[in-house]
């Protein structure tokens, strides 16, 4: 019983110190070793606060257990709160990794943490419901849900939830473009479970290819993968079936190896535009040594599933081309819960939930819009031009000196950050450069006219913020922080001055921080963007990719799967059963 | 580049060395270890002969992948078959884990290896269709096979495949006993999908019975797991699952702990008793000890999603109990393609696919019938007794003396071998024992009648083989080394005197050689029947059954993956979310 015994204590180990913050994971699998330097976020729980405890408890509902969802969780003080999160999904998954999943490079559970683990150290003090929400009553502050169970039921599936502040993470879905055929044909990979059916429709793929009786160009059709969307998902997921197929499939279908091929289609001009563009032509270039071919320029009509239709933009013209299997991932859209909530609040005719900088969602109180299934309307500085022109003229003298406009230029920052990108991109130094007259020479002080010129293009620096996990995990803790600092920051904001209102703002406005990131390209192969405009290209990025992911996973139970999935993966390959 | 150097050398050490007869694992992940001792079985594979290269090759048709294909295969020389295979599932599973699925305590893909990965090293002499097959044609020496792929399809999935030469090891079907709503209300545990919806829907039951607004009655109506059939899967399913509960679900889910009830249901009057009866009554004690009802002596008459009715069999009263989830494993069933089979063959009226002791299907010739889904109709002496008498009656005096039956004793027992059990059953030493007259007198010599007298109670130790993995695998062995030594045998017959025909039989008749059974209980308890009627219960035993387990893995890969979701959940505990 000693094993047992040393088992148990290594367990309670790693159980109880969730904070180490920087350890070696060594670990050694029947002879193959793996190394992983990981850098382990605090956990960062709740803080008691011990004089709130009398007061009666606001009631929080958070809709969606993914990156925004979790990491408000992961961060929230619950003495001051009833928390209740519904969600249809009963873990968080690590969504960047879904591309490895598609082919067994990771399995699915490696990069799952069930949420009741994460929130079970509250004592019960978050509540967790396995529920969608179907509708979201703004007016009367309820939220209506429904449990979804494939088998046997006991009782009423229905429920409403009364809240006073409601968080809404539920993410998006996918966009089809409305293009005739891709719900019906296409695979996606937004979720978990559309990772595993692409993994069982490769194999299936393969399966096909080599029945008796088949004639080359069916077995050709059959092993044509097409993937619809140059984007970071679909290139990571080209570049991992190209792996597969060619370290682990290839060997037990010999027969067929010369007949796959993948091809990428992009409607824009080049794959990874959002991305630096060496790194966009770096991966073009590996992708046509690999043979995976990229159509840029060529917009999908519509799909069957047998053929797939496209027009290539140059020309003009349509051409169809046979296909065994599409990956669509062209874009994200807006989920029916959220467009029947837009048009609650009058934001029935844009395209996204829009919040404020403060991610409270315009046009209703209480209610935070976080991660894909909102984005941050961005107030612009030309709207307040002159509560901006008025409050920094102190003098009241009708003209606004540079010391004047020095005083207000950090809480301009603050509120309207396109301004520091404006200043940035502009390479001007400050104030005395923004109000230089056309012809370039120094201002002393500037009239309404004059400073409303001066400013008119800040607000083209402008940009929303990528649908990534990034920027929702930050909205989450975010926003943790201004729920845990409600009471204080109630009696000495935080924030900066407010132009149109008086006083100062509550809290600080969100702002991003763009860590960098990653596109694993395949073949140990990985390109990344990293902080200051640094781009690192090459097998170093792919080891450095395996150390981020690592340490950026959610507990450290899924980082010991992902490590051991990754050398299980450098030892024996990927399975290729179909299940 | 070190690291990814010293993983490709160590791949290639345990993908070129299989046969490495004896070896400790050692597996340290994240400070946990534990060691397995694993004696590898040796791959056997074929040793080409050359001089039968030129004679054309009989085509074999193996159907399935499971224990009794799987062995066949990786022992079959290829040299002298065209061999293809056909099956739903390109995978073999390692069965006597799926119990270990349904939790979590197993992940499935670390109990299934892909059929091509086990064939790859015959040079593409063994081919594999993915495809179910539909019919046996008998007469015309052809299977119907189709294939059936879930999304978009290319060219004609139905194709047939002659053979000289069919192994039918297509395994059983849940067997219901045409027990009203079995078929839609109940869960099975066949197949691997099977455990795999298990796991989801335990973890559905307990997400429901935690929703807001249910009676305490419904969250009890929903945490009610009933397991029909006490036989070693059920069993190993009810203790699994009640240490899934208490070690992990209780955890996560505190506030319905005391509300989760599991009942295994048993038509006879104890659980486990195909095993020695000190195990049975272990297992029950221990049940009744964790809190699991055992029901005996009841017998199931109706499911439907809500509830289940049985009749007790003593009082000869129905009861019905409400429940939340039902596994149903009572018994197995002959499949459509088989029961088709056996019409054609005039075995329309057996139950299950009979078979003769060299597993040639009864009724058609160059078929073979392997595993759960044929069994072997022993033939009975009493049946040969004439033909026994004449041939060993040497010089036809019309009288057998001790010494002309002790000549042909040896192939009696080789042909009957419940001849070998009656002796040592009845106590009896040999020939001279047998020939007793009913006082219990020695007798030199007997005459036919009193013969047949003599022998007439030995058909009664005729016992048909239990529908088990160790079975099947060993009828698969057997079956290659027949189709090996075909050639050699057809010209020296290695099998025994034929007493109705003349000459030898070509093989010697299959034997069974049972090698223990394992029952584990739960809380790191099983109990064990060893050869030699030797019986284990305890810790220890489960330590032997995780080296026994680990060891019979087919393959390497499944071996390290088996030990580390061991080691995993050791640490970890099992995963709860709902994927």
């Amino acid at each position: 019983m000693k094993i047992f015994s040393f088992l148990n204590r290594a367990s309670r180990l790693l159980h109880d110190s969730p904070a180490c913050s920087k350890l070696v994971v060594l670990c050694t699998l029947s002879g193959g070793g793996f190394v992983a330097y990981s850098e382990s976020q605090s956990d960062g729980f709740a803080i008691p606060n011990i004089n709130q405890s009398e007061c009666k408890k606001k009631r929080v509902v958070v809709l969606g257990t993914g990156w925004a969802a979790t990491s408000f969780l992961k961060d929230l003080d619950v003495s001051s709160y009833d928390v209740q999160v519904v969600s249809p999904r009963n873990y968080f998954a690590f969504t960047p990794l879904l591309p490895s999943v598609t082919c067994g490079t990771v399995e699915a559970r490696s990069i799952v943490e069930p949420v009741r683990n994460i929130i079970k150290k509250r004592n019960g003090e978050i509540q967790f419901w396995e529920a969608e929400c179907l509708k979201i009553d703004a007016a009367n502050k309820k939220v209506f849900c429904r449990s979804n169970f494939e088998y046997s039921f006991v009782g009423n599936l229905e429920f409403s939830l009364e809240y006073d502040y409601l968080v809404v993470a539920v993410g998006a879905q996918v966009n089809t473009f409305n293009t005739p055929g891709v719900l019906e044909s296409c695979h996606f990979l937004k979720e978990l479970e559309d990772a595993q059916k692409i993994r069982r429709s490769v194999i299936d793929c393969f399966e096909r290819a080599v029945l008796p009786g088949l004639s080359e160009e069916e077995r050709k059709t059959s092993l044509h993968f097409v993937i619809v969307g140059g984007g970071p998902t679909g290139v990571e997921f080209a570049a991992e079936l190209h792996d597969f197929i060619q370290e682990d499939i290839v060997k037990i279908y010999p027969m067929v190896k010369d007949l796959v091929k993948i091809t990428v289609i992009q409607s824009g001009d080049h794959i990874l535009n959002t991305f630096d563009e060496r790194i966009s032509s770096f991966a073009e270039q590996k992708f046509t040594r690999d043979g995976i071919e990229v159509k840029t320029g060529c917009r999908v009509v519509s799909i069957t599933n047998k053929e797939i239709t496209m027009t290539i933009k140059s020309t003009g013209e349509d051409c169809s081309v046979p296909h065994g299997l599409v990956v669509w991932s062209a874009g994200i859209g807006t989920r029916p819960v959220i467009r029947n909530l837009m048009e609650q609040v009058g934001q029935g005719k844009r395209r996204v939930l829009a919040t404020d900088e403060w991610l409270r969602v315009k046009g209703c109180e209480g209610m935070y819009g976080l991660g894909d299934c909102a984005t941050i309307d961005q107030r612009k500085i030309m709207e307040d031009i002159a509560a901006i022109f008025e409050a920094a003229d102190k003098d009241k003298s009708g003209t606004l000196t540079v010391e004047e406009f020095q005083d207000v230029m950090e809480d301009i920052i603050i509120n309207y950050p396109q301004m520091e990108l404006y200043l940035k991109n502009m390479h001007l130094s400050g104030c005395a450069d923004l109000l230089k007259d056309p012809e370039g020479n120094d201002r002393k002080e500037v009239n309404i006219e004059q400073f409303k010129l001066a400013l008119s293009h800040v607000d083209s620096q402008i940009k929303s913020l990528p649908a990534t996990a990034q920027v929702a995990a930050q909205q989450g803790t975010y926003l943790s922080r201004c729920f845990n600092h409600r009471e204080m920051c109630k009696d000495c904001p935080e924030g900066s001055r407010s132009f149109r209102g008086s006083g100062h703002h509550q809290f600080l406005p969100f702002r991003y921080k763009h860590f960098g990131q990653f596109a694993p390209l395949g073949g140990e192969q990985a390109a990344a963007e990293l902080p200051g405009d640094w781009v690192s290209m090459g097998h170093s990025t792919q080891w450095l990719w395996y150390s981020v992911y690592a340490s950026k996973q959610v507990s450290w139970r899924t980082r010991v799967l992902v490590v051991s999935d990754w050398t299980r993966r450098f030892i024996f390959g990927r399975d290729s059963s179909r299940i």
